[in-house]
């Protein structure tokens, strides 16, 4: 492996080798800037601390990294704030945060990096709350499932107290909400890509970036838009198709034996569809026009699939089962695969 | 729990009101009939023996119903049937059976019961050539997903060498294959449906109804109609869509950032679409009336979901995933579940 002259030292060497083999595989061969990317961040990684990290909502993803953060030492303070007085309790217990609150400007207060870790409909609204308290050059970054219309609403307003914003998605979510289910090794192999515009400063995409990477997860810079429209497939859609078929197969219509009948491919296939409803309501409407697209070529393919199994067109049907066997295998199989099984 | 006066001894009556609880939780209240069905079959179980049983095909469903059978000591001799030379040192190795054999004659030749385990396109040509060595009285099973096509195949078939044949569906596949996946615990707390006609001896049904329950499965009894309307929605549906998940998400038509961003949501809402192609095909061909009928409802109810989101109907976007939550919820929270989480 050719490495550009700069890059010196044995260790870093093989970390970026690592990498290099992590992105190649997962991505099919990543372009030259990726590659210097993350060995840079490899770099830069070590040694990173912040004084204050400030996380607003503190439910699974914010539960999660504030034990990660903890963990390994990250943090000088981790501060959580919280809407009710029962989880200022339950946050601190579960060692999640040094401290929690419900006071959010005292929570943004003096803090390097706050992370937004709240559902998207109530992002605008906190921050907007929060700006009188925000430190001139903090760094705001967030968790959020759609990142444009998060970002268009969001870098502006951070922009205008001084601080800069970076939309951040962590992909580690589950369908088990709350602190409860939080842990410190929710982020170790996830993908988490980072959002950066044209407007970005890039000492805080870098810094955005070394968040991620210290938690364990591995990066993946997008633009907002190139984001939403493969997560519109890769995410959106299994969501919705999930609930479909719950919402088909348990349907009351049918007669009661449908619930026995229903076996293991049943339960991992729609194990999704137990998400929070107004999460997947806030995803779905901030990314319907990525969504419909995917809903209706969804549905197509499979007017097409009934159109081969009505007419007994056995290689079409075989063709249909082949081709996903196939590219779900290489998925699964590939060495750096996000998700291995 | 008021027991017909003819059901006696303390030990029995437990059996009887754990199977009578199993069978209220998941069927919303079974009959009468099914209890004291069910009651009957616990009661009969106990010391049922097979002199010699033939399994026709040992994969994954054969080869543990063979190590479940042998484990519990209820067959006195436990004969495989398979295809191929290396298959035989395979099935002997792992234990699924006493011996195994490419001889089909042989193979059945004396046994009281044979356990169809091959994929169902190929179980009426394995029938035919059977037939001079089946032993009159004989029972014939399978373990087939479809049941109107096979029943109606193999009933009259079987009939003519003086058996019977009783169709069977023991709900406990995976997506691994072959004899290597096999072990003895597979059938515990699996649903498995038998499927008698008007024409079905009932003594045949009921000895096919100990097998299952012998090895730890809870049974169903269902025309073979109904069960395939009913599979149709609860396994093939979920079966073809998520092929169709991975048909679209993964194309190759995507940016190669696309297989990265396939978390643990895709990775197990299409987990099912990584079977065998073969048997899918079969399958699908088999019950395609139920499943493209399936297939329709579902395809409108997506887009009916697409058109509330594109016009940005929230409250109809929350219903829908609403809607789906508490139906998986109820069904998984079912006590007897037979796919506990």
């Amino acid at each position: 492996m050719n490495l550009p002259s700069w890059h010196g030292g044995s260790t870093y060497t093989i970390e970026c080798c690592e990498k290099w083999l992590f992105l190649t595989t997962c991505m099919g061969g990543s372009g030259v800037n990726s590659r210097l990317e993350s060995c840079v961040l490899n770099h830069e990684t070590r040694g990173v601390r912040w004084k204050k990290i400030t996380l607003v909502g503190v439910g699974l993803l914010g539960g999660s990294l504030g034990m990660a953060l903890r963990k390994r030492r990250l943090a000088g303070s981790v501060v959580g704030f919280v809407r009710r007085a029962a989880s200022v309790v339950e946050c601190e217990g579960l060692g999640a945060v040094n401290l929690a609150t419900l006071d959010l400007q005292r929570a943004v207060e003096g803090a390097e990096l706050i992370v937004l870790c709240t559902p998207i409909a109530q992002m605008r609204g906190l921050v907007k709350q929060m700006l009188p308290a925000l430190r001139r050059g903090a760094i705001v970054t967030d968790v959020g499932s759609v990142k444009g219309s998060v970002v268009r609403d969001l870098e502006a307003l951070v922009a205008k107290a001084g601080a800069h914003f970076v939309g951040s998605h962590p992909m580690a979510g589950a369908e088990k909400m709350g602190v409860a289910a939080a842990r410190a090794d929710l982020f170790v192999s996830a993908v988490c890509v980072v959002t950066p515009t044209a407007k970005s400063s890039p000492a805080a995409v870098r810094k955005v970036e070394q968040l991620w990477k210290s938690v364990g997860s591995h990066l993946l810079r997008l633009s907002p838009q190139a984001h939403d429209e493969l997560v519109s497939r890769s995410s959106h859609l299994p969501h919705v198709v999930a609930a479909q078929l719950v919402n088909l197969i348990l349907s009351p219509e049918h007669s009661r034996e449908q619930g026995m009948l229903c076996a293991n491919g049943f339960r991992d296939t729609t194990r999704i569809a137990s998400g929070s409803p107004e999460m997947w309501r806030d995803i779905a409407l901030a990314n319907r026009k990525n969504l419909s697209q995917a809903l209706g070529t969804f549905a197509d393919g499979l007017l097409d699939f009934r159109r081969a199994l009505k007419s007994g067109d056995g290689k079409a049907v075989t063709k249909f089962f082949e081709q996903a066997r196939e590219r779900r295998d290489l998925w699964s199989n590939a060495a750096g695969s996000p998700s291995p099984e």
